[in-house]
């Protein structure tokens, strides 16, 4: 270890989030962006933002993009954090709610990030085995706990758990349990009903699949207001304006368009069904995606060997070299063109 | 203390920034922004990255800015961190760096954030106090530490340390010296030259003061590469794209535009020195400044009267109500309008 070093430093093992070409010919299906761009009225704020104000700091409580993401759910701005991405969203919950004296608990398939977080804020933890086809059952969760975390839908499976099931975990700690919304937009049903009704839950959301800002990195987290103070507390004490005038100004405006979020959506759920019939066709064994992406994989070829060989043909995927998923690739849905681009390079390749 | 929260969370006692005002009538000399914009191909810059590429994550490694700041002092991108404004940047290195057993040492009088990141990473801290008129004695160092981080110029002193006198710090420590350069343009030494001679020096520099950039959020550390990569690690298990892409397009352009930078520092250092002439008329005892502000105390009131006269007037002012500066004003430079109309309300307040 380097002596200049604090000791937690080479105990850490970063995320290594997928790859973001320079190239922007290569059909990039491998970080579950949106393939539609934001609506335009976010580019039109933006433009209005920009000059002269850019010298002076932004509101630090990021106000005017609480409020909006306030009234869309029904709820007050002391209901909503924001951050920068749905990452610093969760580390802050992990730091400020899940770092409990008895153990964390998720999945043992899911985003990546969590023992991460665990390992940066020396968080005990345990991983509770999926069941078979990567399904989640509360009733595993069923044991003393300093808090649960999980993803619904989850990644990278793309499984949604129903919400009835969503509330048994929810009762399942005495302590927070975090339901990580990245992907919900896209067929999963949320939590955030459940909020008024148990204190323990906070939802986290992101701005970077659904609502097409993915360049822009807000993410946010809704709970009963005394959760909302910790993560606030936190904030305050790392630093205390982590959302530009931009990207405030982007988020409200990407809210306020009802209508663009609902047209992309919808066409992403359109291209997920046609991409998840077509890779059935090549005899994939493709999981039900609530998400926009699909994880799926062949019986003849592995994994490693299809994403490079994809890879070699201009098509990124995402595939994650670890246990019980290792045969399986992680598919953005696309545009239709990009999809039948990513349907004809396995065509040649299988 | 909320049974939901981390024991950590119910400790904190949160950095509390200066107001930022929905009004922007008022003459806003709080936060030490700089009285100009910024430059004018920022915009055209950011205009240039706006519209459907906002769906897709931005570089996360910040290369093209590591680029640009590397180029610009005669480093390579080894040598460049980037975060989301300086506040990010020193968090990350308190938590990867100056996390040590022995005390980290800092001035009693300084940017108050520092004590806020010991608490939240349970760094055990020592404070040493500065010498008479605030004066930073580098004898006043020589003991066993974990780490030193000063500003310089200090905050909200306004003093500098010539460039031998930080030699001796960088020495009087083997653990890192974080040297914090948010306002070195308007007239200290950077210790950026010391950099290749010393392996535990690291320079913490912000585009918010002499960039303009304030809105942008953007701050970078400088140092050998080793030191570099263990802040790279923290980052990659907290938050990997910290940096939006339309702060990344600004931070290239603000460095890029060398001739903007040179004329704006150039006027906020000419209308500090007339501001302090003035003031030191009105019968302030002004300390020298190397920012773009002053401090400042006048002998017959307190601080917090003439802050709070000067807010009833529509002019905002920084007051610190802490122990041996509590009948100090901290004031920002403005622009010849915004200085004169302060020494006109101050003339009738006094």
């Amino acid at each position: 270890m380097n002596r200049y070093w604090s000791p937690l430093v080479a105990r850490l093992s970063p995320y290594v989030p997928g790859e973001q070409p320079a190239d922007l010919n290569l059909v990039k299906l491998n970080t579950n962006e949106n393939p539609y761009g934001p609506s335009p009225r976010v580019v039109e704020a933006v433009r209005a933002e920009l000059g002269d104000r850019l010298r002076l700091y932004p509101n630090p409580e990021s106000d005017a993009l609480r409020d909006a993401i306030a009234r869309l759910h029904g709820l007050t701005r002391e209901h909503v954090f924001v951050g920068n991405g749905s990452d610093e969203v969760l580390a802050h919950a992990f730091q400020g709610l899940l770092k409990q004296s008895l153990p964390l608990l998720f999945p043992d398939v899911t985003y990546s990030f969590y023992p991460v977080y665990c390992d940066l804020y020396e968080i005990a933890y345990q991983t509770v085995p999926l069941r078979e086809s990567f399904e989640l059952d509360p009733a595993d969760y069923q044991r003393e706990n300093g808090g649960i975390v999980f993803a619904n839908p989850n990644a990278p499976t793309g499984r949604a758990l129903p919400l009835p099931q969503v509330e048994r975990m929810v009762l399942a700690s005495e302590r927070v349990v975090l339901v990580d919304e990245a992907y919900v937009d896209f067929g999963g049903a949320s939590a955030i009903p459940l909020i008024a009704k148990h204190d323990n839950l906070l939802v986290v959301q992101t701005f970077s699949k659904s609502r097409s800002l993915a360049g822009m990195r807000i993410g946010f987290a809704l709970g009963q207001p005394h959760l909302i103070e910790a993560l606030t507390r936190v904030k305050n004490s790392f630093n205390s304006y982590p959302i530009d005038r931009l990207a405030l100004a982007a988020g409200v405006a990407a809210i306020d368009d009802r209508e663009w979020f609902e047209d992309t959506r919808r066409r992403v759920i359109e291209s997920r069904n046609t991409l998840s019939a077509g890779l059935a066709r090549q005899g994939f064994e493709v999981l039900p995606s609530a998400t926009n992406f699909l994880f799926a994989r062949h019986p003849a070829h592995t994994g490693a060997a299809l994403a490079s060989a994809l890879r070699a043909r201009g098509v990124l995927v995402r595939h994650f070299n670890k246990p019980r998923i290792d045969s399986y690739l992680r598919i953005t849905v696309g545009r239709p063109d990009q999809c039948a681009a990513l349907l004809q390079a396995l065509e040649h390749i299988l």
